[in-house]
C-alpha cells in the first residue's frame, strides 16, 4: 500500500503525521498547530540546541531504516541536553521532502522520532515540513530545562582534573563502515538484506544509538558534579580538544584507557585499521566525556560504565595521547572538510 | 577575492562567521560555542518556532542576494513570534552549505541575519553547519517570551468580531513574479541586471520583508488584545482559514476592503492576474492577520496601516469571499503540493 503525499496536501499531511501527539510535560502549554509553541518556566534555565541531518551527508537511505532515522535524529539532540546536565522537554521537527517519499515512510520515520520522544519524556511541539528538490534534510532543534546552579559548560576543566567517558567508544563507526561495505557488496541487488549476526552490538550503536541520561544520575548519588563536560559526536579527539580549548588547558589520555568493545575491535582489525584511531575519531559514540577533580577518583572510578582515560594538564601543555608503548602524540580535531567529502 | 571553505575547516569557519557575535538580551546566559544555548526565564512564557528554507524551493539565488536571503530567513521567524503577541530573543542558525559557496558567500548570508537581529533586537545562540551535497539549506529556530495573559493564540475568534489586516497585500508575490520574468529575459547572460525602476516596492517586499513589531504597540495604547491572529506567509487565504478552523467559525471577507498596494495592482494587470486572487493567494506578506470584538470598530478602524476586511460568523456558515459585484465565493487554501511543483 502507498498513499501518496498529494493525496492528502501539506496541511492534511502535517494533521496525518501528527495528530496521536500528544503533550505530557507539564510545562507544554501549546504544541503543534500555532505561530510558536508555549513552554511554561519558572526560576529554570532553557536549553535550545539544534542538528541538520543532511541526505547523503549524515545518511543513507539505502541501509538506514527511516524508523531507525527518526529515533537518531531525535537521540543526538537529547544528547547535547543531557551533556549540559539538562533535561530535554520539547522538540521541533522540520523536514524537507521529495517526491519519492510516501506517507507510510514519513509514517515511519515520525515512529521513531515519537519512540524517542517517549522513551526520553519528550513532547513534539513544533516544526516546519516543505517538499525538496533533492535530498531528504531533517532539522530538529530541543529545547531543555537545567538549573541555574548545575549546568555544565565546556570551559570549566582545571589543571590536573581527570577526563572520564562513559560506555565505549568507535562502534558505531565500525557499524558504518561494515554498512558501507556491505552496500557496495549488495550494489544492484533489490533486497539488502546481508547477515549481521555477531555484528549487532556495533550496528545497533550506528543505527539506533542512545543518549546517556543515567549517567548524571549515578554521579548525583555520589554527589559529583563534574567541572566540564561535552557528549561525544565528532569524535573523543574533535570533542575532548572543544573541551580543552574553552577551559585554556592542555591534556593526556591513555591509549590503554580507551574504552572498546570486542565487536569494535573484530571489525576494525577485518578492515585493517587501527581500533584506537576509530575509537580516537570514529565519532557518533554519543557518550559523555567530563572532567571531575582528582580528588574525586576513588569514587569515580567505581560508577558503572565510567572510564577515566587520562588527566587535564597545564595550559601551555599541548593535548597528548600516550600510546601502550610510551610515545606521546598531538590530539587532532578533524571535524568535516567539504573537499575532502 | 575568495576564500575556500576547505582553507578554513569547520571549526575555522564557524568561528570565522560568529566571533563578532555579541550576546545583547540579559536573558542570553550563553550563546554559540557550547552544546546548547542557557536562556534565562522568570514568570514569562518561552516561545520557539522554526523555519526550514531550501534552494529551489524557497529561494533562486540566480536573484535573491544572500545578504537579502538572510535578512529574510531571520524575519520571517520574528514575524511568527509577534504572531503571538510575543517578543523576539534569540535565534538559532542551521546551515546546509555546497561546494560552490566561498567564504565571502556565507559572510554575506550571515551579514544579511546580523542585520535583521540588530533591527529586531535579536541574539544568535547556536546552530549547526554541515556540507550539503545539493543546494544551500537554511534551518532556523527562534526563542522568544510572552506574557501568559496576553498571548494571542489562532483560535480564539468569536462570532462578530472584526477581522483586521495591516499593510498591504500580494506585492510579495508580484515581487517574485516580475523578478522569475526577468530571470528568464536575462538565461544566460553574465550579469542579472535588469531596470527595476517604479517597481521597488514590490520587489523589496519580496527580498526585503519586516515582521511588523509595530502593530502590537499601536494596538497597546488603545489597549486592544486581538482575539485571535496570524501572520500571513501562505496567503490571506490560507491562513484565514487556519484561524477559522481552529476557532471553530466561520467568515465573511470582502474583496473591495483588501488592501492593495498601486506597484501591485500595476504590475499584476501587465501579467494578466486577477489583483484580488493575488491578494488572497499570494502569500509572503508577513502582514499580520487579526480578530478584534465587533465593538471595537470605531477604535481599530483608525488605526494607521490597519484594514478591517471582514468579519467572523457563525461555526456553520461558510468561509465566504465577498465580490465587489455581491457574489459570495468559499475561500479555498492554497498549501504546497509536492507533485504540482
Amino acid at each position: 500500500m502507498r498513499t501518496e503525499i498529494s493525496e492528502l496536501g501539506e496541511f492534511g499531511l502535517i494533521s496525518h503525521l501528527t495528530e496521536d501527539i500528544k503533550l505530557t510535560q507539564p510545562t507544554s502549554m501549546r504544541g503543534i498547530g500555532d505561530d510558536a509553541a508555549v513552554i511554561d518556566n519558572k526560576n529554570q534555565q532553557t536549553l535550545i540546541t539544534t542538528d541538520l541531518l543532511l541526505e547523503g551527508i549524515h545518511f543513507d537511505l539505502v541501509y538506514f531504516p527511516l524508523k531507525h532515522l527518526g529515533y537518531k535524529a531525535a537521540v543526538v539532540n537529547f544528547s547535547d541536553i543531557y551533556a549540559m546536565n539538562g533535561k530535554p522537554q520539547q522538540i521541533t521537527v522540520s523536514l524537507g521532502i521529495s517526491k519519492r517519499f510516501s506517507v507510510e515512510d514519513l509514517e515511519e520515520f515520525y515512529d521513531g522520532i515519537k519512540l524517542a520522544c517517549q522513551t526520553y519524556n519528550v513532547d513534539i511541539v513544533g516544526g516546519d515540513t516543505t517538499s525538496s528538490l533533492t535530498g531528504f534534510t531533517i532539522s530538529i532543534t530541543c529545547i531543555g530545562v537545567a538549573n541555574s546552579d548545575s549546568i555544565i559548560y565546556r570551559d570549566g576543566a582545571k589543571d590536573t582534573d581527570l577526563i572520564c567517558v562513559s560506555g565505549d567508544l568507535g562502534a558505531a563507526y565500525m557499524g558504518l563502515q561494515l554498512l558501507e561495505r556491505e552496500k557496495t557488496v549488495f550494489a544492484g541487488q533489490k533486497d539488502f538484506n546481508p547477515d549481521f549476526s555477531g555484528k549487532e552490538y556495533i550496528l545497533e550503536r550506528q543505527l539506533k544509538p542512545e543518549a546517556r541520561k543515567d549517567i548524571m544520575v549515578e554521579l548525583g548519588k555520589l554527589s559529583i558534579l563534574p567541572t566540564s563536560m561535552i557528549d561525544i559526536s565528532d569524535g573523543l579527539s574533535s570533542d575532548l580538544l572543544h573541551i580543552c580549548t574553552q577551559s585554556k588547558v592542555g591534556c593526556r589520555i591513555f591509549e590503554e584507557r580507551l574504552p572498546i568493545d570486542y565487536q569494535t575491535a573484530m571489525m576494525a582489525e577485518s578492515f585493517n585499521l587501527n581500533v584506537s584511531t576509530v575509537a580516537l575519531n570514529g565519532g557518533e559514540d554519543y557518550e559523555l566525556l567530563f572532567t571531575v577533580p582528582l580528588g574525586l577518583y576513588e569514587q569515580v572510578k567505581i560508577v558503572p560504565g565510567i572510564h577515566v582515560i587520562g588527566h587535564i594538564t597545564e595550559s601551555n601543555d599541548q593535548c597528548k595521547f600516550v600510546t601502550r608503548d610510551g610515545e606521546e602524540m598531538e590530539l587532532k580535531a578533524q571535524g568535516w572538510n567539504p573537499i575532502k567529502e
